[in-house]
């Protein structure tokens, strides 16, 4: 039977502020990205998220970002990989200590740090050595096709394809910036209808028409607000009325 | 024979500032106390930090603190215990992943952290499960005959008890305030000749004149200046001619 | 006409985390205090708020906090007066900037500093100094009958005296401890009753049910939930139905 | 009189940790750009460091920096032009408040928000209008030839053109970045010709042996360390043996 992971980001609370409808999304996703405190999140938001992940049989991963809480690592840094490579660790060892069982399942780097990873090969380089380090066991989670891929699966670690229900693809493989007016799908049927495709047809048309081939792993949903959970629903029941297997990578 | 620890805070450089002389300090000590990027130190620093040790064959600890770089950690602050407990989990992971084995050999809280949990019962019990969650083998540094010492020993940890050789005590047991006048020990073959003493024949004086009963597991010694590393020399010398093996906890 | 000020903590939010409904209560309060980036709030939100503020002829007020932005402030922490003097200056100031007239209206100290400020006179001092230093014609905004407002007035400062509508007081005039059960005033009614009768009978009934003389110029209203505007707008229908003048200090 | 002014970044240090030679080297320049807290200094440091200057006759200048105290301020971050104007002007601000006159003399931005807005519109535009929403009369520091400095002059600020003894020139006016092996000029008696000759002749020979027009307003000098110092006594010595007037802009 075919199968895919789903994956989410949570645990982006910090203090007194909070982001996400975690709960209200767990039991629909398998693989939690739980955030690490450089980019959002704090000890006690992820000992609570790591908590309520393994209460649902959700795996664990880390999401290691960029030391910038108020742009959210959503702002690319030039950081040197040597400390690309010490914060990677930082961040991995850090939740470990939350997991019940000292391990986690995976590592998917976030925002800047992951479009930045996509395409800089020292960088990816960095990144893999760190959590090669701290645990080479862990699957690296990395856009689908991009350098960070190609460099995890060079180092021997164990690589998962990510992809995006929601998101445009350029011809090369990368996301449509977000920057630019046609970066989401945002009729959701539509959303649903290219995941499916990517799944069981291994392709996926660009924004400029073209045909992408694509093997996922992985598939990328948010608990953000309301829709987005209600959009992860559907999306799991359409995955299940497809036959396809939600199960962790 | 008889046998004690040296240990010293290390790594509690940031960024582009540099602090401590820590490569001159670790032929000296047995014992390093890393800082964990909450009120010193940085990844790097850290990785740095622990490569060093590593080389010079000193025990790592990790050097949890409050989340106050601007103030070093020295200014309490009124944390829940779950909060403390948390951050515990957290900064003993991320040094952790630096590590060469994976694994640490004590922990010791830094500065008000340490001060707080020598007198305050939920703290030191936070403190103490924090570390037991994460690895309940870590040897647990606290101030000879304080709270977080009798909690730890409660708790089920290995705990040393630490004195120092440049402060003065109180007829409790604890620190005299760094903001009095007499908290020190400036004379250097005074504070030699102290330790000597707590350590042979398991007593200091107080300043008020009374006597405390002590057994010493370990001397915190400096490494923020060239007179402190002098000093380690010092201590160090006169340990091993009062045949004094200075080894590891 | 007796006349009442209402004034709302504002510009909370801290890059993507968004807090309070600043836009919806700004029309039925009269001074706003403006986090200033320790406890809360960033430059751009601050931006957002002095310029929301003025279009809705609300007074600009810095509202200064200690800076712990996972804590929001609320931690106590022990800080040398030095550092609250230097980091008052620093607050306000940077509001100014944002000031369209460059200057600003108040300075209400923020959660655990303004309850610290109530009780340590040299505490107290160092924000009255910091204050006079950069302006001192603003209006220091503080606990009515606390250390704070007697010590700001001994400088020579305006002094505005704070009541809370939704917090009950103890014997001694300090509010009743969050951590305790009865902190709150949580009837509605009974909560605007409370403040009408301070307003024009000049005394607040106590916990312990001794009856505090006490005479406000400004009442805190809060403005982070739609149940919290909606009691901004039942007190401000309140106090005009009192024929009591709703205006800026 | 040909005249010159020397300016130099002081106030970095921050909390414990000590940067610079600050009062060494107060005597021999005309202007202090000191860091607002963001890439370095915090508000204690700020006040040290403006009443210093203050003693020393030094003019106060603003010098803003990235968001980045890990990295100092040197890594590029992808900051948006709202966010760059708001921390402008919140850190402009901030020190503001520790002038004995509520004034400052100038502003430079600092490190890689430097670097990037002498070549970026969009940016050197934002930090402008900062710096004109705050205060007009501010002179900015701008890297001579630069786009900063050209927006500054189109936005009718006085603009003060910059250059460095130390550093080595492109072709284009832009510094050598200071990963190339020779962005240094590493002979002082080579680096002082430099200067006399860019302010008495108007031009530099760039790394590739063309020459540049150059009017310098301002020389940037060093005091982070012994040698940093005694350069600028040198430098200091040279400019009045040459009649040339050391004054601040």
């Amino acid at each position: 039977m075919t199968k895919i992971d789903l994956n989410c980001d949570l645990g982006e609370s910090f203090g007194r502020y909070t982001l996400g409808l975690d709960e209200e999304v767990l039991p629909y996703i398998t693989s939690a990205n739980i955030a690490c405190g450089f980019h959002a999140g704090d000890p006690e938001v992820m000992q609570q998220t790591v908590t309520n992940a393994e209460a649902n049989h959700v795996e664990l991963g880390a999401h290691p970002g960029l030391r910038d809480l108020q742009g959210f690592g959503r702002r690319k840094m030039a950081i040197a990989p040597a400390t690309a490579k010490a914060e990677m660790k930082y961040q991995i060892g850090a939740l470990m200590a939350f997991s019940a069982t000292g391990k986690l399942h995976h590592v998917k780097p976030h925002g800047a740090l992951y479009n930045m990873a996509a395409k800089d090969t020292a960088l990816a380089t960095a990144i893999c050595e760190g959590i090669a380090e701290v645990d080479d066991s862990l699957i690296l989670v990395a856009l689908a096709n991009g350098e960070l891929a190609r460099v995890g699966r060079e180092k021997g670690l164990r690589v998962a394809q990510e992809v995006f229900a929601d998101r445009q693809y350029e011809a090369d493989g990368s996301l449509v910036s977000r920057t630019k007016p046609n970066a989401m799908v945002t009729d959701e049927d539509e959303a649903v209808s290219r995941v499916i495709k990517m799944i069981t047809q291994h392709e996926i048309v660009a924004v400029d028409g073209s045909k992408l081939a694509i093997t996922p792993d992985t598939i990328c949903v948010h608990g953000d607000g309301v829709k987005a959970v209600a959009f992860v629903k559907k999306i799991h029941a359409a995955l299940t009325a497809n036959k396809i297997d939600v199960v962790a990578m």
